[in-house]
């Protein structure tokens, strides 16, 4: 696995514009590794009063996770204080328009034995990134078989700004994505201001539960936290076979045709980046207005302090 | 319950605009009122050629009614000729940017004796207004027991501009909007243009019927009318489980990214206003084109006039 | 059947705009045959490793076939090469706005002797060509029974642009769209470039299946083809009674809100026109993203070669 480090320097900053960020070549460490996890760890729907028990919610699965280089040692995929929780979704995939990306990846689902792969949407590559399996076309990088590697190369284009999904497209996707090996690239524009706070929300069906990252149920689903005045970003996208519609309490937003919305749908690897500067404080709701949806666990809360 | 009527003037005509509306408060008075409803009044599928019986139709609900002031006598939601009928959906809330709205609530659902709750999509209002549900969180705002009453405190703000969604967010939210406890908020910009004729669309599975407005089949939903050279506006939306395509026939009109379209996903809690100015004389098909959804009652006319 | 052949001309081209075209008359010769179809002609499902029989994949049905003037022979639906087969979608009916159309329509459906009509979205024409059921207000538009014809009169108006659906909307609309009379209108601005290439993608469950233009699986579904170089369009919409998500491997594009996105939803008659000018050669998956509709056949491949 040769490391790539050239560093490119895009020039010519705009009068208009803060001074141009570097391009460079950012690099991700990452497995697949078999888990036993719990969609809802708190055991309750609060707002609907009901029980579970871990025979209802615990499931052994298998999920990408985030590794120091050459996979030395697993990592939380998300920083601590996301709200988000350390093993699903996959780690957050950050870059800027420019830079390339080096996404190493290491089947290690011993437990399952299954080939995996990771499909980028978004960004730039050739064939041999795509990490589909096309019997007869696609090569190794939509086929990793256990303890096998491979690197994606990626260019985050002019095009590529936004968040974005990516997933499992290899023989065993469609159990995978059940599963929860998804994640989401987010790409930020050459010289656009990064955000004070960015949550990742993926809406996915998980056995008989509606979840968001993986979890069911206020009180298991993460808790975002902002303060007034702060920048925040929601990063949104669907997983499996549903469409959905991505709702704030309490705010609305412009989307880009400059129309005012508070509740947008999200079919399946659509997705979309939501901002806005914080001024409402309070505790919010954040769910899929799909009533069955929010019946079956995808909501959450998101708390916004002076 | 205070009665506000402090009238705000907003000043600063613009040249090239109409000389400007003054913001004010505008106050609602709104019951939840057990009723009989019949979702197929003239028991009859015309398409189709099925006949129904009131066994199949007929059902005790709860709705939004509106009312005089200090909850005086009911009245129709909707001004005669409208083409929806007097009990489903709710009133049709009306402001423009910059005015403030007091929507006064009572829960006089003496049969089913459910709490309920009113949250209003698309306007500001700070968390005791919120109106949904939130064990640990949420206050009377989202728990109006039966006998009880809430003032809901909203603002019209500079992105509310729209049709926006209400509906019941208390602990029997589900049931609520199953059985029809939803309405719509129309705001225009400030000094936006009214509408000649204004026409609410609500799409919504109601048992084994799909419903616009809470009736199925021609004949039973909506007629909508127009004559030739005035100004109509379409506010859609969909309550629910399920995603819907809103189409007219014989029209087209541009969406806020001046793309042209006659057919538009709506899921549940989306929502979106369509205007035209009039010039197709004749007798017109609307419909979810969703095909389960047409066969089911999700289909009406709308006549124009020369 | 009066033959229409006025040629109307345009005039006063812009000084920015290519020469203007001339609007014209186009006519169009289109019959509903019956048929025996095979949704999957190669027997298998190459990802998944599946085999089929005919006992599984082959039906009768009725299509739209286009004809020579007068219904004189039947003619493929669609240019040799195209990528799609020749019996499903009906003929790709062209226009720019300012063109008339007259589409000439002959029920030949003999085998089932069903009613069937035409009815056209995006384009403008009086209640006479809508082409729709509707017991007590439609005429012989939308009934035209077995043996019967009608020609039904378009305008390409301004705002025509676009990719949009035409299908069946007579007494039997339900079963004819599962049986696949559906097709599709290109409408191209008045002096807007022609595409290189033009690819025809519409989303149908048709039985236990879930097709491409009739056909499931790769290999079996259209596989289409383009040159590095070349301006692509893709015009998708969707049928029945589901939502669908648009992809695209290894290629994005700018909505029409400049937002770059590689998967779109497309619900029951929502239709959108994609055009990119390629650049990146290989053989490309294209598919629904709906987990449960890729796996029971909703995707091709693209190939573009240097």
């Amino acid at each position: 696995m040769r490391r790539l480090t050239t560093v490119l320097t895009i020039g010519a900053a705009s009068l208009l514009a803060a001074p141009s960020a570097s391009a460079t070549t950012r690099e991700y460490w990452v497995a697949a590794v078999p888990v036993t996890f719990n969609i809802v760890p708190n055991g309750r729907d609060a707002i609907m009063g009901m029980e579970y028990t871990p025979a209802d919610t615990v499931f052994g699965t298998t999920v990408y996770r985030r590794y120091t280089r050459n996979w030395g040692k697993p990592q939380a995929n998300v920083p601590s204080g996301s709200g988000n929780s350390d093993l699903m979704p996959g780690p957050l995939i950050k870059a800027r328009v420019g830079d390339k990306l080096r996404v190493h990846f290491k089947n290690l689902d011993t437990a399952f034995n299954r080939p995996h792969s990771m499909h980028f949407h978004g960004v730039e590559y050739k064939p041999s990134s795509d990490g589909s399996y096309v019997p007869g076309y696609s090569g190794r990088d939509g086929d990793v078989k256990p303890g096998q590697t491979w690197t994606y190369k990626l260019t985050a284009g002019k095009d590529s700004a936004g968040a974005w999904p990516y997933h499992d497209h290899g023989p065993a996707m469609h159990e995978s994505i059940e599963g929860g090996m998804f994640g989401m690239l987010s790409i930020l524009g050459r010289r656009e201001k990064a955000p004070d706070r960015e949550y990742v929300v993926i809406f996915s069906p998980m056995g008989k539960f509606q979840a968001i990252d993986g979890r069911a149920f206020v009180g298991n689903t993460p808790v975002f936290k902002s303060r007034v005045g702060e920048l925040v970003q929601w990063d949104v996208m669907a997983m499996g076979s549903e469409h959905h519609t991505f709702h704030v309490h309490g705010h609305r937003w412009r989307g880009p045709d400059g129309v005012p919305v508070d509740t947008v749908t999200v079919g399946p690897a659509e997705s979309l980046r939501v901002r806005w500067r914080e001024r409402d404080p309070g505790t919010w709701l954040y769910h899929c207005h799909v009533e069955t949806h929010m019946e079956a666990g995808m909501i959450g809360t998101y708390q916004v302090k002076r």
